[in-house]
């Protein structure tokens, strides 16, 4: 939504549309085997993964693999499995990763933890990622097996180097992004290289678009941590700050706090390690971030990756899908500048 | 070492050993491999994984995966990994069992959630379970994977039943038996049947095996449930208990509760569901279950599936290592009766 308002204010903005066109009626039936799979006798089961899967999330990543497929000419069935598969873990992520931040809202719904505890929490998760593993076993490709495999050991690893990286002030740009590169773009990467897979392409193709997912998903996550501070200036404010209010250590904080006087150092330990986050911090915080100029430059850091995810995709052959994940990343960031 | 005093003592009862001879210079192997796979950049990772993997383990479950390829004169180096990954995805149910049972000793050390955290037990798990599953896909064999991710999925499901029936003491032995058939069962069938797998063998044997780990599993947990009440009368009775402590509703318990009075059964919901389990209340548990003979109809039921499990392996050729599999049936068995 704050997307949208702003793109018809700018109305030069890049749209998700094209990609949401094309993937809509094979959409309808990943969400179809999502109700099917997340389905149980245990009635807890299907209960947490509806609550997650039915909070509006963007199904950005199922809507990749979809395209990933499609514009090579694939016309079986597997992407629609495989698509499912990628929301599964995705979801899993978000059940654990609620566990792990203690956190109280998702998507402004209350988390699955809030309600049916951490326990359902960690159990409904290991069951989706079981129920996806089984899934994609079923498809019978070792590849796309290897692929999604190796994508949930990165992500797991890069959840516990969060953990360790959280609350400290000192994480660098290069780990930050080694962390948001096995968090976030780890799954973008393989949820864009099955669909080649699938189709049968050969390396080249495989790699252009694990590439693309990869610096997509960089990028994403680059504007979704300045997108966190900038919302100040119009009508949206309410929705800024949460990261902050979290201590969540993003680009915008590691740079300002980089970048900062001995004083500016104090404050963003007080604010982040010590958790004095009130909303005179957070004014005190966006002011350092404008005088340091670290929401331009990690908007500039998110624009960098979508001139990858582009590059990547430049050798394929023509096709509306290539146009639409092309848009998406334009998409991703046009939420923010 | 209860086992073991109690083997010496009556002088007649079966031995591990066997396997455990059997498998030693294979486990040297598997446990190199659970070193080497373990092990991470980021630095908590092996300090929490080795924490659980060198507490004292019986390894029973990696043991039966070497045996079960070995019989069939497997002479590859899969049985290593597989063997590997039947450890961690154990493991890993270990650390995610501790977040969700609040759990805060395990084998007589601090649980890794005490050390660490929730967090970490819930991440390190989840990163045990992913290098499990890209070892397995490295394998190459989709039956394997079909096996182990079906596992998978059957034991998260076990954990969220368990999650449901926890705490309610109308739970019936068909219920507690489903529960324990997913969360114990499914992983020792699993482990026994990805053996004929990767030896060639066929369906039938696939068959056998599968059969053997789950009737094994379910004796080995009911056996389990008789030990934590039946070490009163010796000189191991620091360990009698635990279960009760912890409120956890095991069959001797269902058992009591289904043949007790009205006062009985008022009895059992203060303790279980309300948490009055000081020892006094032990002892009247101890003597309710003498009363209704609970802890012998669930060692009659664990001698039940013992004798399934023999019988799974009855039709297979003659092997040391089918005697070794036969033993630890009644091993696990023995070391209560």
């Amino acid at each position: 939504m704050v997307a949208a308002t702003k793109r018809d204010k700018k109305n030069i903005q890049a749209s998700i549309q094209p990609l949401v066109e094309l993937t809509r009626h094979d959409m309808l039936a990943v969400n179809q085997l999502i109700l099917a799979k997340s389905g149980s006798d245990v009635e807890m089961i299907p209960e947490v993964a509806n609550h997650l899967i039915s909070s509006g999330g963007k199904r950005l990543r199922p809507m990749i693999t979809l395209a990933a497929a499609r514009m090579f000419g694939y016309d079986g069935a597997h992407h629609i499995t495989l698509a499912m598969a990628v929301e599964f873990m995705h979801t899993a992520t978000l059940l654990h990763d609620d566990v792990v931040d203690e956190g109280g809202l998702r998507r402004g719904k209350s988390t699955a933890r809030m309600i049916w505890g951490n326990q359902a929490s960690v159990l409904v998760g290991d069951f989706l990622l079981g129920q996806a593993f089984k899934m994609i076993v079923g498809i019978g490709s070792l590849n796309c097996l290897g692929v999604l495999s190796n994508a949930a050991a990165i992500i797991a690893e890069g959840e516990v180097m969060q953990l360790a990286v959280a609350k400290r002030m000192e994480t660098s740009e290069k780990e930050y992004l080694t962390v948001i590169n096995a968090k976030t773009a780890a799954l973008f990467s393989a949820a864009a290289e099955v669909g080649p897979i699938i189709a049968g392409r050969d390396d080249t193709t495989r790699s252009a678009l694990a590439n693309y997912g990869t610096s997509l998903g960089l990028a994403f996550q680059l504007a979704d941590d300045a997108l966190d501070y900038s919302g100040s200036s119009d009508n949206l404010g309410k929705n800024t700050g949460n990261d902050f209010r979290e201590g969540k250590i993003t680009m915008p904080v590691i740079l300002s706090y980089a970048r900062g006087s001995q004083d500016e150092r104090l404050f963003w330990k007080k604010a982040m390690e010590e958790g004095e986050h009130n909303d005179a911090a957070l004014e005190t915080a966006l002011m350092l971030m404008k005088k340091h100029r670290s929401l331009d430059d990690t908007i500039r850091q998110a624009r960098h990756f979508g001139e990858q995810a582009h590059r990547a995709l430049l050798p394929l052959e023509a096709s509306q899908q290539k146009d639409a994940l092309i848009e998406t990343v334009d998409f991703c960031i046009s939420r923010i500048s």
